[in-house]
């Protein structure tokens, strides 16, 4: 038997899972989610549209306007549709031929833990809150490679709240459980400090990169970034007012991409799912 | 303890799940994944981008134009990303402001069980299969309620491929075992004969409509359809060149809304969590 018959894509965004692949990833997510519960984290669940409006706090626009990926849908009149209907018929070619469009009031969420931080808002919390959200992400790309950059993936994501020295030590000792895990599994993995990918870096003010991402580092396997460990000091606590003993408060998450998991589990253990550690 | 604050919703599209509400819905979930292993179906699963190319092959544009949304972004030269971002910074008002969009290949899948065909293309079965799988799935929707009518939404589909014959007993089997889950958890309902929300009924040919779905049951729950039973005939199997025995395959599927039945059980119980008959 071979992975390949697992893996269904089409080599542009279609992605598809099944037999021992799809249980593969099943597996890693349980255990990227026992390590959240094992965090006293609470699993939540957040569908993948995000309000323009709730975006543009954080000046997501600005800063990432490449990756941003947004639904679209045809100007709701008739002739509206019709026109969409007769150009785009079983005969057509190509990519679909837009006419008029609808308003576009949300985004395809580019990352998971951004709904708990717009679910929080306004929220004032009197001790440190811990939050695990698996979530469908979305990101403009120029290449596709299957489990390895998608237009479209999985994003299982441990979100802490709470003071700086709270945020700290949740990191810290997501860094050692995380390499633990991979260590646990064979995969061989290196912790980098990394920064997020801005658009037209040397344009943008210096304090948003500052602001937005103080602090990330990335677990590297093979050259792809399989998991990172985000320290966004008080950035979502004062976009979304959400505070802790009357301050803004801190927030990290640790973020697991299921797919590069996946693909890091073939990568060490070849395609054949009995040398898999977890299945 | 009241449910309103496991529900996050900006009214707009945004949805999240927290607390018992979000664990009603993986205990729901898994209800309907037990269903589909205890009828022998194997579990897929699959992202929500499906190529525009395959969705054609079913005329699928023609049939549902007000339906079906698509990811865009803007276009990948640093002229109209700039201007994307100067217009959409956190000043911006109102909707994304949209300048040049990149090609459209994929759409955001607006069922489950699509993805299913298209990655069985050109298959040849000597038995009949059964896959299960749960997707996000997107619609155009005019008005949006919580839990009822989301432009984005989850549904658990089981899929089964073989004759005309094992088409009609799974079909009848699984109206049964559907309508006991139901009355286990006290959720009053009604199986109903329905049609597909046809673009422009009176225009369209009338052969598509008969082609389309030729037979569909919803299972409704206070005016709400929260499963669906569809005999396909051989309409995939002819689009999508997928035989048994030489000819095209036929094909059904049993589609649960996965919000949909969250709704039901607080309908039916309340909110208090200690009164669902599944948690």
């Amino acid at each position: 038997m071979n992975a390949e018959t697992w893996l269904h894509t089409d080599q542009h965004g279609f992605i598809g899972l099944a037999g021992p692949l799809h249980g593969l990833a099943e597996a890693l997510d349980r255990a990227f989610l026992d390590l959240a519960l094992s965090f006293g984290a609470e699993s939540q669940e957040f569908g993948p549209l995000l309000a323009v409006r709730d975006l543009r706090k954080i000046d997501y626009f600005s800063a990432f306007p490449h990756l941003v990926m947004f639904p679209t849908s045809v100007q709701n009149d008739s002739e509206a549709l019709r026109e969409f209907a007769g150009t785009n018929g079983a005969q057509a070619d190509g990519g679909l031929h837009l006419n008029r469009l609808g308003p576009v009031s949300h985004v395809l969420a580019p990352a998971a833990c951004y709904a708990v931080y717009i679910a929080m808002e306004g929220a004032s919390l009197d001790v440190p809150r811990r939050i695990t959200v698996k979530g469908t992400c979305f990101r403009s790309e120029t290449s596709f490679a299957p489990l390895v950059r998608q237009p479209c993936f999985r994003m299982r994501e441990i979100v802490h709240l709470g003071s700086q020295h709270t945020v700290e030590s949740f990191l810290a000792e997501a860094r050692d459980r995380v390499l633990h895990l991979a260590a646990e599994w064979d995969v061989k993995c290196s912790i980098d400090a990394a920064t997020d990918p801005f658009f037209d870096p040397a344009r943008s003010p210096k304090y948003l990169h500052a602001r937005l991402f103080p602090s990330k580092h990335e677990l590297t396997a093979g050259d792809v970034a399989i998991a990172s460990f985000n320290n966004h000091r008080n950035f979502f606590g004062e976009a979304f007012h959400i505070s802790t003993q009357g301050a803004a408060i801190h927030t990290a998450c640790v973020a697991f991409g299921i797919e590069r998991w996946v693909n890091a589990i073939l990568r060490t253990h070849g395609t054949d799912p009995v040398n898999w550690p977890l299945s």
